[in-house]
């Protein structure tokens, strides 16, 4: 089976997202890479629900966000997402979020989560759930200040 | 007047902050670096609500967050809040956050916020704004992935 | 042209609507509603983003809400939504909040929206918006405490 | 011991808050809500972290708003909270909330919770417990639409 490793995800911005100046508040864009991600590991087979229950946590253990344009109420936006390194205890996700309509790049992100068993304690990512998660190079640059290079941390 | 460079914001940890793993949600500490800035400013004399009265917008272009330890439900949390650096359309915090009894550091990160006028165009930080915003090096290593260097950009 | 009176509007529960207790937050139902109330206008031919930039604001004057059941992470939930009642100044939607793969009923609930205008001062509904909003009886007893009838007030 | 049984708390609205009308947005009074019940719990001796850790759930089973007045960015709010009713297996809440500097009322409110153990079946509440919990008149009139009385149910 090949599946497409680079996923989709559509959100529309509700009001409650919205703040004083007219536009997306900012710390709603980490919820929408959160939604993403869960439908990323969803098309790839592995249902963070059914994780959870079988007993492990990805829990997010950095993020890094750069915002280029606003979203505004009701926009219709596509979240890009894909996995950018898998380690033995640690994946790092990617993320483009665009304006679905004209395809403007709206912010590009990463996230970094690692691995915990149901105690909350430091686990190994199960080999099955490493194999489902295909690293891809950036299809976007994603230009996040000072981030030089990728780190080989976990 | 000598005034606190690095100023210090007490928040509690309520239950809609919290998640199914029974820690407060990563992208909450987004809005808790957001109260903290608030009160950095005011304490430096420069009360957001005027200055968005006075048609300056400073929006965040930039965040990046590394979480250390979890906080829990009805945990008192201490940020302490500095600013990094002042250019002449781009200010930058940087922050650490610790769990305010035992003083454990919970998180550490940076936001970058650009000057925007009221009609959300690119700006210049007014000069009696950017005089309050006296930079001090980091107090704590913010160890933010290849965040290797200070930037010069803005 | 016939439109459904009583709209339908999926979401599914993420991950930041969770709290510890394992079930989604009592506080984010309201945004839930929000959506579908946003969904319902469209339908009806009245989008709000439309209706603001027309210089109407329609602002929530009053929410009544039960909780039947719990909602859980990476549940898909329908919001069924129908206008009760259209006032010259007032109109108020009925909710449904139900589990979208077993129909058990999840919540019931009613808000109340005040007509202002731009300047946030109390006007009248626009004819021609008050005539895209058809009432229609409960299609679910609401079960609300002590809402004995329906009210007339506007 | 006598302890106050109306409590007050307060809350600075933040700008993760505000909608693009400039307000704060409503279902963010829910929040409001539950941090005062928390410090109305913790002032009658009733911490509610210590109540969860011994297996007791307080679950909202209903809520009834009434807004009156905005509340803006940076504002100062106090959150009065009283416990309305006390039955085997449910407490009722009112609630005022305030502007802490003017005192203009900006709504009222009623909240009603359902007691539950920790594998979340409906439970009675502890005796000592309950004894904590004082009912006292409402000291603001609610004016909840239709709320014609109080209700026995429990």
């Amino acid at each position: 089976m090949t599946v497409s490793r680079v996923t989709e995800t559509l959100v529309r911005v509700n009001y409650s997202e919205t703040d004083q100046m007219g536009v997306a508040y900012h710390a709603r864009y980490l919820v929408w890479l959160d939604i993403a991600r869960t439908e990323h590991l969803r098309q790839c087979g592995a249902s963070y629900r059914e994780l959870e229950a079988a007993g492990l946590r990805l829990v997010v253990s950095e993020v890094a966000i750069r915002y280029r344009q606003p979203a505004r109420f009701d926009d219709l936006v596509r979240v890009r997402c894909w996995v950018r390194e898998v380690a033995s205890r640690r994946v790092t996700f990617g993320y483009a979020v665009e304006h679905a309509e004209d395809g403007r790049l709206l912010a590009t992100a990463m996230v970094a989560l690692l691995a915990l068993d149901a105690a909350m304690g430091l686990a190994r990512l199960p080999k099955q759930v490493g194999a489902l998660l295909q690293p891809v190079p950036d299809p976007v640059a994603l230009g996040l200040t000072s981030e030089t290079q990728r780190t080989s941390r976990a």
